[in-house]
């Protein structure tokens, strides 16, 4: 995107790509069936979880005032209106962690003035909205979002690990509290004696952790051993809300003695309950709020209004990472501008805006993934296995399977992408064909083993629509009535969620890869180049690593800090803003322009792993020729970035063959010791040209043999 | 050894093997230095907790006639008086649940008795183990030990498994009772209030999964990424019972409203407190047994004798695999002699008798192979250092590691093995050489990279010494004096324990891979093939193997079920001892006997994994060709059987080179489906030519690269 800051250029841009693709957005949605429901339900607990408990987190800071009602009722909105007009259906829109530490601020700002206080707080809030609303416009219409591209790996994995630095707190700090005695209860009560706040506490410690190991493990089912495969996958899909519903129901095994109120559970007032519903009258008093404060409200409007801005555009940017080979166009400045009227809305009827979301929308994307992959997958199939029947060649099956894929393809203006994908799916197999010396010769499973084969045929695509987006929205809306029974989860559950979810944010996050690099024994980093990894592993300099690192770490404790502070805190979106500048002006003077390139590489490109010997990277062609679906999605689903590339290894790496020489160098203490040695830079230059083979494995390491391994196949990658 | 009843001449050949050895016994025990401490430990505690809580269980089930005092004390004497002239120093003596079972059936069937009741139980006790002790002088003498042989692989992972599920029976009893309140406690006191008996159990779930789970990490600490060499391989060496410490400080945080007993820790009375010593004297009390209860106590001793008989000898099996390459004679006749005598005292002094006990038998073993490795590493490693600090060739180098390889060697009369092993150090050192086509050039790191090198080069040895034992039945028997210390232990960690126990025995044992299988989804098994795996997995057709392991769990429930039979459960042994003849005269009944030999190896063979493709098998080249010390160490301790074989692999699968059909037969479905078509015994036969190949990796997979994939190198593993 070339930064113009033409007024309305980018919004008009915006629109006219989205509209091209609106119809289909819908049909497409449709055509998956119930399968759509998979990604729903995972995000619609993704993002419903989180703003409960926000509710009980504002509820607690606020007095009152809000609660999960309104925290619902804003996501929920928002989320509808978005999923129907707005521009990037993959994001996913919510009240955020930051959205809540700004309303505490302004809260504890509100009481302590007597012209404010709590009455006139959402009032305030509401001109706080209005000016935010207006500098958000502004934003829009000058193409603010045009340097978007600014935002690098940097900024925004920073801004990754802070949301997941802030899941985490709340996790432990919700933990912590399962031991005392809440603020809102009476403390007479039985509960609350020593020994039941003990036992609570403990009982809380096994439904978090139980939640969390659960949780975990379940996202990985696909790759299981033991159990049947539509079992495996239906636990992979629906793995994290079955454990919730799972640990919940434990609760209710010990009753006998165990009083009501052990463990704790979601506290939330029914919305018909009365005081629940005043805030929606804000508009009116808004005009009692003296001018000075009317004014004085564009302070918090400009952080509020950097926050989003940043918030906004840097969550759906994740959630359109190069790897995914999206087809449909981005639309940075008209979801920009559509944010500024839902923000403006809901201040209006005093509920907290919500925004784009981390880590939901990179999330709702990968499952969307996934999702796609199964159903390319099954069409696929089917069509091999017809055409099989028939007993025609390799050259017609792939005739047909290339005309099945046609057909799935959704004719849009971006059409060389399909295009691409076609060709690999015809090099593919040709190559397989050729391998096999029977081009002509009619197959059966054993030559061309569908189940396989089609896994490592299949490009990435998502199922880019409108629906996942819409129905989460509206279940997360339904959760409103549905409160009554939502007050069944255990509070502590809710924190195992959370911890879940940070976790799940962090692999792929560079950022927090480079960390752990930091923790690795030095004679076991050559394992780290032996996976996939960032180029910049092997390019730059331990040293300089390290002190970028322990740079970026500092910063992020900065900006973790600063929330702690009381009211200076307001300004904590403008120190993750001014990481922007920094980057781009600061840095370069202390670190090499090449370093810091592959440490910050924008668009996200990782490196193959480096074939120390061929074993290890014929493995991975191994792992997936011979993977199931499950293997392959499982990875799509468990790596944040460059999962992609993860899944094109095969071909990358069949395709490089390491003189010996190198892999000696590689063994070579002096590697493991200082580690990057300038013969493996020369190595790193073959597997960049290399890297320009496109995503997908090929069959052929499992089907050729010894043969194509003595050989370089880089002909075929080009 | 061959199958003779002439009597005492097992016993003198054991005697005579034994003694050859026996002052090597003792230097090469201290000539180990510090190092013998971790072995050492490792099995005190696995000793030392079982008995405890045995201890405990037995004080329970004999209104405290029998409490830890005793059945620490038996454990001591019994261990230290076998370590220093009991034949098989690798065989850890202790008291254990079958005994505590069968010492349970006698006490309920005493107290029913007017004759005998509470006073004269242990004195009958007495006459059962004078009976026991004949019986077994009669095994022993009459060499019935020679027939171990037939005690296959069925015979003994059966017991196994009994032993692992009794162990996980107890660690699950014992969790569930943490929530009543106990027997013997006062029921009034304040923590048996039902919120202190509730946050109790709760708290006792967090430990014992915490002990359970951090203990299984802890043990694999050599192969994880993070942290330096020395700090992973003391928590791998240590990592157990420091868990143990770790989660009883714990407990000791919580202190406030927590009252003092909670968690419940460990109970036992003080050694010096009244009534601990009234067993002693039982001797005296012994002839006012009534003359039928003296004879009918001949009964129960065949029971207890048939179960020694099996279980002293299979421990002494485990203990002395195959795969360990022992240097040093068994001594099976000899040792039931040697345990005749310590049951017939430790009837006499009124304490329940030891035998040889599993898992902590075969850990031992491993445990010293982990040693052994260590010390000869290090002495390799400063060798070969010190030759190339003199830098000389390769031809040299060898040289001096072989005379320095020589030195470590202890000169006895089975001499071939430690041949072999030169042998094959020199073999591989050679291969390396010319794989360098550098034999005379003098060498330095980059060619010859020792640390990992000498790895390769190793083959498996065990120290074999008194000197742990001794150690550890000492250390045992200090535990009685040091009783107030261990009651700071909680009860819940003990539990955590057990279950660590019981799935640490699990691993290896081909009757619990089997169960696995069938749980494994068809499409998922080839995975099992590409693993190290026993050969059954590729000979015996899938259906077979289920019927066989379905007869042989129902065998293990009815074992386990009798035990809980009132009195009718004393006849366990006896069922266990049954299935020696059933193997031998019933199954051939029923399964072909080619089948049957591979289902129930009784050397513990396995084969090689499958080359499905030269990546997978080279994988595992360079999985230890890079490997540290660590990960092949490692494998050594959490594999239970075949671990050595696993070690062997790099250097058989990479001799080992699949020509492309078979590959693409593995592919097909049609084996992933029913599994085993007729090619892949095929397959197998070359492996188990290659099998040939003796215990460790060549390093030449990682150093000569793509050159050696394509050509098959079996001759240098003939």
């Amino acid at each position: 995107m070339e930064e113009t800051f033409v007024p309305f250029r980018g919004i008009k841009n915006d629109i006219k790509g989205r509209l091209q693709c609106y119809k289909q957005d819908w049909t497409g949605g449709f055509s998956a069936g119930f399968r759509i429901l998979a990604p729903t339900t995972y995000i619609f607990f993704a993002s419903a979880i989180p703003v409960i408990s926000f509710g009980e987190q504002l509820e607690r800071n606020t007095d009152g005032v809000l609660t999960a009602v309104q925290t619902l009722a804003s996501t929920a909105i928002c989320g509808i209106i978005h999923s129907i007009i707005g521009g990037q259906p993959l994001l996913i829109l919510g009240v955020a962690e930051p959205t809540v530490i700004m309303y505490t601020f302004m809260f504890t700002f509100a009481k302590q003035r007597p012209e404010l206080g709590r009455e006139l707080f959402l009032a305030w809030t509401g001109w706080v909205c209005v000016w935010t609303a207006i500098l958000l416009f502004l934003f829009a219409i000058l193409g603010a979002c045009s340097i978007i591209n600014r935002f690098t790996r940097v900024a925004g994995e920073l801004f990754g690990m802070l949301i997941a630095m802030l899941f985490m707190q709340q996790a432990i700090r919700g933990l912590v509290d399962e031991f005392r005695i809440p603020k809102r209860e009476d403390p007479s009560s039985v509960e609350f004696i020593p020994s039941w706040r003990f036992a609570n506490g403990m009982f809380a410690v096994v439904l978090s952790f139980g939640l969390l190991l659960t949780a975990l493990r379940s996202r990985k089912a696909r790759s299981w051993r033991y159990g049947t495969g539509w079992l495996r996958s239906l636990i992979a899909d629906y793995g994290v809300p079955l454990m919730v519903l799972v640990w919940t129901a434990m609760t209710y095994i010990p009753a006998g003695s165990v009083p009501k109120g052990i463990p704790r559970r979601l506290f939330s007032p029914n919305p018909w309950s009365p005081g629940a519903y005043e805030n929606w009258t804000v508009i009116k008093d808004m005009l009692n709020v003296p001018i000075l404060y009317i004014l004085g409200a564009f302070i918090p409007a400009t952080m509020i209004a950097v926050l989003y801005y940043f918030d906004h555009s840097v969550a759906s940017q994740l959630a359109q990472q190069k790897e995914f080979n999206l087809r449909k166009p981005p639309s940075f400045h008209y979801d920009l501008l559509l944010l500024g009227f839902l923000t403006l809305m809901c201040g209006l009827v005093g509920i907290p805006p919500s925004n784009g979301v981390i880590p939901q929308s990179p999330m709702h994307t990968k499952s969307l993934a996934t999702l796609k992959h199964q159903l390319l997958r099954n069409q696929l199939v089917a069509t091999a296995r017809q055409s099989m029947r028939k007993n025609s060649s390799l050259g017609q099956l792939y005739g047909n399977m290339q005309e099945a894929y046609q057909q799935m393809q959704t004719p849009l203006i971006y059409q060389e992408a399909s295009q691409r994908g076609l060709k690999e799916l015809k090099e593919s197999t040709v190559e397989l064909a050729s391998s096999l010396g029977s081009f002509d010769a009619p197959v059966d499973e054993t030559v061309f083993d569908v189940e396989k084969e089609i896994d490592d045929l299949l490009p990435i695509e998502v199922k880019e629509q409108r629906l996942s987006n819409l129905l989460q929205a509206i279940m997360v809306g339904g959760c409103v009535a549905a409160m009554p029974v939502l007050r069944m989860i255990p509070s502590s559950v809710l924190w195992g969620y959370f911890a879940f979810m940070a976790i799940e944010s962090l692999p792929g996050n560079q950022f927090w890869e480079r960390i752990l690099l930091l923790f690795t024994a030095p004679s076991r980093r050559y394992k780290v180049l032996e996976e996939y990894h960032a180029t910049f592993v092997e390019t730059v300099p331990f040293k300089t690593i390290v002190i970028f690192t322990i740079f970026q770490t500092t910063y992020l404790l900065l900006c973790f800090g600063i929330t702690w502070v009381p009211i200076a805190g307001l300004l904590f979106p403008l120190l993750i803003m001014l990481l922007v500048p920094v980057r781009q002006y600061l840095l370069p003077k202390f670190f090499k322009g090449a370093h810091l390139q592959d440490l910050d590489a924008a668009d996200y490109e990782e490196a193959p792993g480096i074939p120390f010997n061929l074993p290890t990277e014929g493995e991975l062609g191994a792992r997936v020729s011979f993977a199931e679906d499950g293997d392959v999605l499982d990875d799509m689903i468990t790596r944040s970035r460059g999962e992609v590339k993860h899944i094109c290894s095969p071909k990358v790496s069949s395709s490089s063959t390491t003189p010996a020489r190198d892999i000696k160098l590689l063994q070579s203490p002096s590697f493991s010791g200082k580690a990057y040695s300038p013969r493996i830079s020369e190595l790193r230059g073959e597997q960049t040209l290399r890297s320009g083979g496109r995503g997908h494995s090929s069959p052929s390491i499992g089907e050729k043999g010894p043969s194509n391994l003595g050989t370089p196949r880089t002909s075929t990658s080009k």
